[in-house]
This record gives structure tokens, C-alpha cells and sequence, in this order.
């Protein structure tokens, strides 16, 4: 398979196209940024990194039944993945309070979630992600009833399984971002990357964070904590 | 029935127990405020107004069936209501994008919606009244299921006959704001006003505003507005 033009260039990844027009490659970045972009840095090697560890995390689910757009890693920044028309909706589960939910609620960072947490932000960089609902959804036609019902479905899904995968490595899955797509024949799949650029993973003993919040935080060790989770999930 | 002491001064409304513990007096102030507290001025007789045009409101609605906290209108700034548990969610419903709505999706205001949008907040003045899901409600226990079941269809219920109701004397009503309360018996009734504090009323002729965007934006003759709606919703 040749890579072609480049079709898209976002934050963290490059989209070509390839000579099969089903299948296109991401291409994974070092670069980092936060808080709508304001922040901006290099997390070394984080491409790889991340390239490995979604490769990994994608695998586990599609033997565990979730379709995801994966196909192929053949090399150390590249996936192979389908091609989608992308769903501009970002859907987030969190099992333990952090980040924004802490601060919109005024709650504490760590307090336990009875159960998960779904939320819905409109994907728009322009717009700086919206949080939305489903009249949302509705009203501006941002995907059908059923597309969205199945998302809504698959993210918990990927949730009790990963949450557990996590658990088996000593590992807090805290909160995430899933993205989804939509194939020719309708056929909704879970996109993206799931890395620890859209993941809030803690150490399950010292609860130290092991994310891109220790690059919004200026936190420090971000290299060693990318690698860590890679470290771990290939257990 | 007797007034006696304060319960609770609000921006816009003070609240009096009475000698009757099943029932309280809601106070109409003439103070207004915008954007979270930071604009603050006065709107001449607003609180007249107000008690009248939400006494003719609630009881329209409850002749079309809908239940509400309102018992009656003793004096020109008093409302003798059900003394009720409220509801930590006020629930917006939106006919035309307009306000918050237009900004959050860079819509231009006054662009129709095909179906009512619904959107509920959590009523939290220290935290700014954030945007929130059906899972937050259930997660922070902020009502139960049954109750945001019943408000919701309750608002839609509302919003139903209020549509009709204004569009009849010439104005559109573009969105509002409800909130509800449990009776210690556990019904949930339509709570605190319906004005031109918390609806967005447009004439259906000229578009101009007839709400307290008048007061935000410093668009002038706010009294004259809120005048002018009390005389539509007593023809």
C-alpha cells in the first residue's frame, strides 16, 4: 500500500491518503496541545508511543467483539486504518470525578462515580467543543438516532472492558474520549486513537497521574509516563 | 394569612414564610441582574409586572391542566405559592436559536429549530449554573429518574401551550426557562415564575426583543417592554 496526499493535518496526527480508497494512515505526531490549543508543546517520541499503545488497546477490542477502524501498524508512527466519514461528536465516560467535570461541579478530583458518566461535546475547534445533548444532536443533524444510541452503547462497552483491562495492570481508567465513524454501507465504528492524549489514567497505588495531564499540568516526567502506559499495556 | 419572616432573598424575588406552613409568599423585586450577577440595575415596576404577567401565566396553565405553585396574587408584588422542595435543575426549551445557544454553535439568532431544543442546568450560582446531562442529575442525585422524566415532559407540555398562547397576541416565544418543585407529598409542580426575566419573547411582526435581553444588551426602553407583554397576556 503507498501513502498518498496528505488529506488532513490535526493536532496530534496527519491523515494520507493510500492507493486503496477504503483505507487511509495516521500518521502520529510528537506534538502536544492543550487547553484549545493555547498550550502548545512536544512531548518526545509521544507519536510512537501513542501509535503502539492504540494499536494495542484496538486489538484488545476487536477481540473482545467493539469494531474499530483499525487494520494495520506497519510502522512506528503509521496505522492503517478505514476510511470514515468521521461523527462530530466526541463521547466522553468517566468512572472517577476529574478534570472538567471537577471543576464545573466544584467536586474534589478522585471522588468515585457510582456509576459512569456519559457526556457529549460537539467536535468543533472553532467552537472549542461544546458539551451538547441529544436535542443537540437532533436539531443540528449532527448524526441519526440510531448512530447515536449505538455510540452511547459502544462507549460503555469500551469502558467495562477497558476499565478492566486497566484494572489487571495496575491502572485507574479514570476518564476518556471515543470518537466514531461512519463506513459506506452505515456501518458505525469506533476512530481515532484511544492514547494517553485523550485518557485519564492513574496509578491505581500512588495515584499519579499517567497522562496528558502531566503536560497540562506541568507535571514533569510526560515522556516517562507515555512510555509507562505503553510499558503496561503490552503485559 | 399572615406574612412573616424572610426565607430567602433571590436576584429577583424574596421569599416569606406565612402562618400557614404549606404555603409561602413570593416578593416581586424591580432589581435585575445579567451574566451571572456581574450586571446589576433596576427595572422600574419590573416586579409589578412580573406577579401579574406569571399570575395570568400559571393560570392559563393550570386551566389547560398543567400543575403549578401558585395559589394566588394577595397585592401588587406578592404571589401566595405551595411551599415545595425545589429542584436543583432548571429545564430550557428553545423554539428559535437565540442567547446562549447562538453562541455556543455559531448560529445567528433568530434561526428556527424544526423541534423544540430541550437543555437543563444545574441551578448553582457559585458554579454558574453549568450545562448538565441526565447522568449528571442521576450521578449527584440532583432529582430522580421519574422526576426528570415528568419535568421534561412538563416543560414540552408548557412550551406547547405557552406557543400558541403568546403567538395568538403576536409574539414569539423564542425560549424560556422553567424550574419545578417536590410538594412533601412527592408531586412535581411547575415553581417560580414565567416573565420576561426568564423567556425570550420576540414581536412576530418587527423581531424586536420584549424580555430582559433589553436589560443585557442596553437596548433601551426595558419598562416599556415589560409593560407591553403584561398587556398582551391579558387580552
Amino acid at each position: 500500500m503507498k501513502r498518498l496526499e496528505k488529506i488532513y493535518e490535526g493536532k496530534a496526527k496527519i491523515l494520507y491518503a493510500t492507493d486503496d480508497p477504503g483505507l487511509i494512515i495516521q500518521y502520529f505526531k510528537d506534538e502536544a496541545t492543550a487547553f484549545d490549543g493555547k498550550k502548545k508543546g512536544i512531548i518526545e517520541k509521544k507519536g510512537v508511543f501513542n501509535n503502539r499503545i492504540s494499536t494495542r488497546i484496538f486489538k484488545y477490542l476487536e477481540a473482545k467483539g467493539v469494531k474499530t477502524h483499525f487494520v494495520d501498524q506497519p510502522s512506528e508512527r503509521e496505522m492503517v486504518v478505514r476510511r470514515l466519514t468521521i461523527i462530530p461528536i466526541e463521547v466522553v465516560v468517566r468512572n472517577v470525578v476529574a478534570g472538567s467535570l471537577s471543576k464545573r461541579f466544584g467536586i474534589e478530583e478522585g471522588a468515585a462515580l457510582e456509576e459512569p458518566i456519559v457526556e457529549l461535546y460537539y467536535k468543533s475547534d472553532k467552537l472549542g467543543d461544546p458539551m451538547i445533548n441529544d436535542c443537540h444532536v437532533r436539531a443540528f443533524g449532527m448524526a441519526g438516532e440510531e448512530d447515536l444510541r449505538k455510540m452511547r452503547e459502544e462507549a460503555l462497552r469500551v469502558n467495562g472492558i477497558l476499565r478492566e483491562f486497566f484494572d489487571a495492570r495496575g491502572i485507574i481508567l479514570v476518564d476518556f474520549k471515543l470518537e466514531f465513524g461512519r463506513t459506506t454501507d452505515g456501518e458505525v465504528l469506533l476512530a481515532d486513537e484511544i492514547t494517553p492524549d485523550g485518557c485519564r489514567l492513574w496509578d491505581k497505588t500512588t495515584k499519579e497521574k499517567m497522562d496528558k495531564d502531566r503536560f497540562r499540568r506541568d507535571l514533569g516526567k510526560v515522556e516517562e509516563a507515555y512510555q509507562e502506559v505503553l510499558r503496561k499495556v503490552m503485559e
